[in-house]
Formats: C-alpha cells, structure tokens, sequence
C-alpha cells in the first residue's frame, strides 16, 4: 500500500522503508522550536535529563513571541530565563527583541524549515510550515524538552484527508477564506489526529502566504499536519530564504485516505468564523449588511501578518478612514516584514488611515496584550482562533476573517463584505 | 510687591487683580484633562456629584494612553467606561486608538493648549504644558470630577524657584540633560510646590521639545509647575498648532523668589540618573566606560518622545546595530510624530539598527506594558522616573538618560557617552 506525503516524510525521518497510519515511530528531527510560555517549562524538564548541551545548536529555535515586548514582570522573568538558557546551550537560533517576530512568520523567513524536514514546536501553530513541503505539528513543553535533548520524537503515524483543490479564487479571496471554508465544511474535529494534505491544479493559484495560512489553521481541524506538495512557487521561496539541503516528497499514487474532498476556488468566498469556534463559517453573502457592528480590528498574526496580508489590507485602507468608533491593530509578523511594509508606503497608508502599527508580537491573537476586549466587545481579526475569552474578557466576541474583510470592516464599523466598497 | 508669572496668570484666572504665595483661590480652567488610569475613578465621582453635563465639552480631554493598545481585561473595562462616558457627555476631545498619543505629546499637538492657560491633569505630569508659558499642573482624580462639573479648581498660590539660564548648550545636551542637572543640584524635593520659571537668554538656545521636556520633569523636583516665558519659539508653536485665543504673561520685574539659580547650558555635561531617584544624578564624565551594563534601552514617552528625540536618536543609530544582547524600544509620543518619522526615514533607520518602533503608549515608563524588566535588569531610558520598580520588577534599576546618551548606550550595551562614538 502507497504513503501520503506525510507518511513518506515520517518513514524517511524514521529509517523505515515505510510506515502505516496507527504505527508508533521514532523520527529524526530537523528542528525543535519553543516561544517564551512553552521554553521555559520545556527547559526546566530539559534541566531534568541531565544533558550539557542541545542535540544540535543548530536546530534549536527559541522566539520570544507571545508576550514581548515583555508585558509585565512574569513575561520579563520567562524572557530572561530562556534568553539565558539560550545563550548558555549557545543556540543559535534565539530571536531576541528587535531581531524577532512570530515565531511561525520567521521561521520559515529565515529559512530554518525547508521541503521534507520534521519540525516539532512547542505551539500548537507550528504545522504552519507544512506549506513549505515539511512534516511539522504542535507537541507540548515536555516533548520539546526530550526533542532538545536527542533530536527525536515518538509519532503515531497519521491517517489523512485529501483536498483536491481546483480553479482560482477570486479577487477578494485568499487562502483564508479556504481555510475558514474548510474548517466550516469538517468541523473543528474533522481531522482529528490526521493529516490534511492540499494538492490539484488550484494550489498554483495560491501564494505561499496563502498556503502559510491555511496550512497554519490545519490544527482548527483538528490535524496533526497539513501540507502542500512542492511545486515552483515552493522552490523559489526555499531559494530567496534558506541554503539548507531539502528533499521533495511526495505522495504514493495508491496512497490511502480516509476521505477525498473536491474544492473549487473559485466558488470560495469570502468566509467568516462566527464566535465561538472557527468551525462556525458563514459566507459574507449570509451576513446582513449592518448585521454584526464591531468595536475593534486587528490584522496579522501568524496566520495573517506577512507581505500578502498587508498588501491585501493597505489597497482597502489606502486614502480612506476607519470607522471612528473602532480601534484598528495591525501586527506585521517580523521586523523583516514591518521594512518591507515601510518600504511599500503600506505602514504610511495604515496608519494615515487611523490604525495603530505594532511591533511583531503575538499580542491579541491570544488574550496576551496590545488590543484586548473589553465585555460585551467584539473583534473582526485575521487570527486563527475564535473561543471564549480567546482575545479577551469571557463576554467578548471574535469573528474571524480575511485580511480583505476585516480591513474592509475597519471602514464601516460592521462585518463588510469588501466587495461592496 | 510684584508677581510670578505662575501668580500672574492664576490672579487673572481667579478674577483678582493680584494673588500672593500661600494664598487659597478659586481659577477658571481652560482644559480638564485625564488618561485611562485616572479618569475611571474622576468618572465615577463626577456621576456622584449628579451634573448632566461636564461644564465645557471643548474643555475637557480624555486620553487612553498607559495601557493600550488595551493590555489586559482591566485595561479594556477602563477604556470602555471612559470611551462610553465621553459619547454620552459629548466631550469632543476623546481620543482612541489610532487617533491618539501620549497625552503630554498630544494636548499641544492638538493645540489644545496656549500661553496663559490654566490646565490640571489627572497626571503628575500635566506640568508639561509650562513649556508654552501656561500654568498646568497635576491633580488627582476627585479634582478631575470636580474640574469636569465646575470648571474651576481650589489652589494654593505657589511661591517660586527661578532658574536664569545662559549660553548654548553643547552638541550632545538637550533639554533632559539641563532639568536632570536641575534635580540633581536641588533635589526631588528641592522645588516642593512651587513654581520652578525658567528665564534667561539661553532660553533661545532650548527648543521647544527639549522646554516641553524640561517641564514635564518639574514635577521630579516636587514643583507645583513648571513654566517658561513666552517668545517667538513659543508662539511660532502656538501658530502651528492651534486657533484658540492665548494671552502673554510676564513675571513683574519686583516679583519674589525663594531662591535664583544661575546656570551656563553651555556648561551642562550629558547627565545620567542612576536608580532609585531621579536626583541622584551623574555627569557623563563620572561614569567609567563599561561601569554600567544594561539589558534594554526605551527612548521615548512624554518627557523626550517628540520629533527632536527622535532625530537625536536617529543620527546615533543610522547605519550602525544595536548591541546584540539588548532590547532597544522605541515610542513616539503620538500618531502624527509617528507619521513625521516614518515621513523622515526616522522609522527605517531606527528598526534597521535593530530597535522596534513601538504604537504610541506609556507603555514600560510606568511599568505598564510593552518594555517591563525582570529581576536584576538594568533600562537606561529617556522616561521621567527611576523609582523602585518603575520599569518592572523592584530589583531591576532605570537610569533616566537623554535620547542621545540612550541611543549611545543601545549600541555598546553599557551607558556611553555620545560624544565618544
């Protein structure tokens, strides 16, 4: 019987000719990333095993992300630690303050994942770069303890759903859209513990940030990974970023999946998460007008926060207003991004606009800071999760959207479709 | 006997024809001002007091600016109180998110301050505004209540320190230097509720940024206000930025003072606060090239994060990189600041060099947010206090520097001397 690609990735990382959905493995690993709530318990469990030294220096990574720059004493106490395990282990991939960004915008930035690697990270976000062709998934601060320490990690090999993706989407659609449009379609478990692999004729007609982002959401599914088949868009972006060796899977032909689904881009539209799960999708065209009235914007994040993202928000906000009423909080996902925006007039045009322009920082995506809601206030935000309380009091709401819609709401004051403008 | 020019313009505002130190009186006032911090509490004993309206909707100011973008849940509820009030009263000078600054950087941005003005602030430093020859002090939230219902406040007269200034000062000293100088020579207590006025030639030789600057911190020396007398940098300023009718007071030349200080800017060394009082103070010339080592440096906040601080620091930093194991934050005071540094290049070099360019906050000054220190961190930073704890946690330590000793600073790690790079 035929492998997925991640089946074909995890065989390769684990010495095995192949493997089957349900097999326990004991894979290599490319990279072990942590941010500054998961590294500090990790590494007071890596302190337990006793190890003088990481498994490899270089395939470290610690990002202070969630809570920098440091909020209050306990993130400056997190900080601190990690920043000094890091320079005491002499990893090289600690991104401090002003080098920075979130963690899954720089990762792949500075090219430290590339086509066939195995990446764990200690943030449930990490199967971001399945986009890049990789085997990557969220584990907890223990098992990037025992990552940091052998350089491997037990799996159980996943099953998965195929998304045969066909057309192009149209103009005010992005890979967002898709994601939202999926995860409404499956549910927030549908892919419990699978992997959820994107391939067709339609994955050309999306940018690497669009793959970056729905490959990002695959965990709202409930997956262990998603990923993208690497094509000439994946290459040229391995290229401009990174030198490291890589390796091109790709799936057997008689590979098994637990369930095929057939996508049209180009009938996705543009598609919001009502509260209180990403799961509950609504198309902007089952939205009423003046339906749902917002009190606060906040664009970016490690789903939406690169180049694409603000391009996309800047041609809605450029030489208009944001509703008076509302606050408007762009976060670009690192400083490398926050020059090229500078560059391209698009922090001139959001801000001229009436929006506040942070520093990378995780922020408001998870309730940290830079933009919490107060009860009874509601936010339409490009971040990736939508729960109770997630952005801020336990009464507040978050919708969660394109870079296209929630710009296109920051001029209104309610959920807009951007069509309309 | 004659008058103060603090006594002149708090006589003419009580209807008298003249007012002597010690003296209780009722004033008008021209701007009730309050922030996020203070005015829920002044909200909820304004609602106390039963008036349907505050005494003047152009008259009162209510800016959100320690903790946001909001920080946490409390922050969110205060805003929102504060935001809720100012739509039910009117107050036509709310500003938000997007809109807004630092309270002391926006007030005369805004011009809603003029030579001759009688301002209180829920904010120690609402003094600030003496810069442009009007008398504004801080006062607690119950005075804010009753500011916001009457439009008058109770005083005590203040008698008054004078301050003749002389002579230019030399490339690397600015406004902080001059008032840290100050306070170290009087101490914290040294002006204890009384006017500290600024006269003298070399008033011509201090820009309105570094008088700004200058006043803000009449506060650290206990003062009730500081002031400085109106000249044609004044009223250019005033031109600029505001419409409102302004009148021009002048000290009598019989007027009293407790002490005079005579003081050659040219004379005036860069000058460092060491911790935990903004008096202990030390010449440049007095600290060893690697004697203090530091872990982060803020530039920026009401007391030096206007366009002059911002040019200093760029001049330093162009070209060059921060020190690899340090923060380096940067905050402008407001959005159209931040908007003139972009427009300046201002922004580019500063995240090149490796710093973040913060939204406009008070963020880490008070230890709010963005910029916090952990135990055993060391800032050096361009804010107005050093306290215990200030900045973070009670066993990390702020020296209070100027934009240049700071940018200086970020590049080696250690607290440096500007002229030395």
């Amino acid at each position: 019987m035929g492998m997925t690609m991640t089946q074909k990735i995890l065989a390769a990382h684990a010495g095995l000719e192949s493997v089957v959905a349900g097999q326990l493995i004991e894979a290599k690993l490319d990279l072990v990333l942590g941010n500054d709530i998961t590294s500090p318990v990790a590494v007071k469990e890596f302190n337990k095993i006793g190890c003088d030294c990481v498994f490899d220096k270089s395939k470290v990574a610690i990002v202070p992300d969630h809570f920098t720059p440091n909020k209050d004493i306990k993130a400056a106490e997190q900080c601190k630690f990690i920043r000094e395990f890091a320079k005491e282990k002499e990893i090289e991939n600690y991104f401090e303050v002003g080098q920075m960004g979130i963690e899954h915008a720089l990762i792949p930035e500075k090219g430290l994942v590339v086509p066939g690697d195995v990446v764990i990270g200690a943030d449930s976000h990490t199967c971001t770069y399945g986009a890049l062709g990789a085997f990557s998934t969220g584990i907890g601060s223990t098992d990037m303890a025992a990552g940091m320490a052998t350089g491997k990690a037990w799996f159980k090999v996943p099953s998965a759903l195929k998304f045969v993706l066909t057309g192009t989407p149209s103009k005010h659609v992005s890979g967002k859209d898709v994601i939202l449009h999926i995860i409404g379609m499956i549910g927030v478990d549908g892919a419990l513990y699978k992997s959820m692999e994107f391939v067709g004729e339609g994955i050309k007609n999306l940018s690497m940030d669009s793959r970056l982002c729905m490959a990002n959401m695959a965990i709202e599914a409930g997956a262990k990974n998603g990923i993208f088949p690497v094509d000439e868009k994946t290459l040229e972006f391995v290229k401009e970023h990174s030198t490291k060796p890589y390796t091109v899977y790709e799936a057997d032909e008689d590979a098994e999946y637990d369930a095929v689904y057939e996508i049209d881009l180009a009938k996705i539209r543009p598609t919001v998460a009502f509260p209180h799960l990403p799961e509950n999708t609504k198309t902007i065209d089952e939205i009423g007008v003046q339906e749902v009235k917002i009190d606060q914007v906040v664009i970016g994040s490690c789903t939406n926060g690169r180049m694409e993202d603000l391009r996309i928000a800047r041609d809605i906000l450029k030489g208009k207003k944001v509703c008076q009423d509302i606050r408007v909080i762009v976060f670009p996902g690192t400083q490398k991004i926050y020059l090229q925006a500078l560059e391209e007039g698009i922090i001139k045009d959001i801000v001229e606009a009436g929006a506040v322009f942070s520093t990378p920082t995780c922020g408001p995506c998870l309730g940290g800071h830079m933009g919490i809601l107060a009860a009874g206030e509601r936010a339409v935000s490009t971040t990736n999760r939508n729960f109770v309380g997630r952005m801020g009091h336990v009464d507040s709401e978050v919708y969660l959207a394109s870079p296209a819609v929630a710009a296109a709401s920051a001029l209104t004051g309610y959920i807009t479709n951007p069509e309309t403008l």
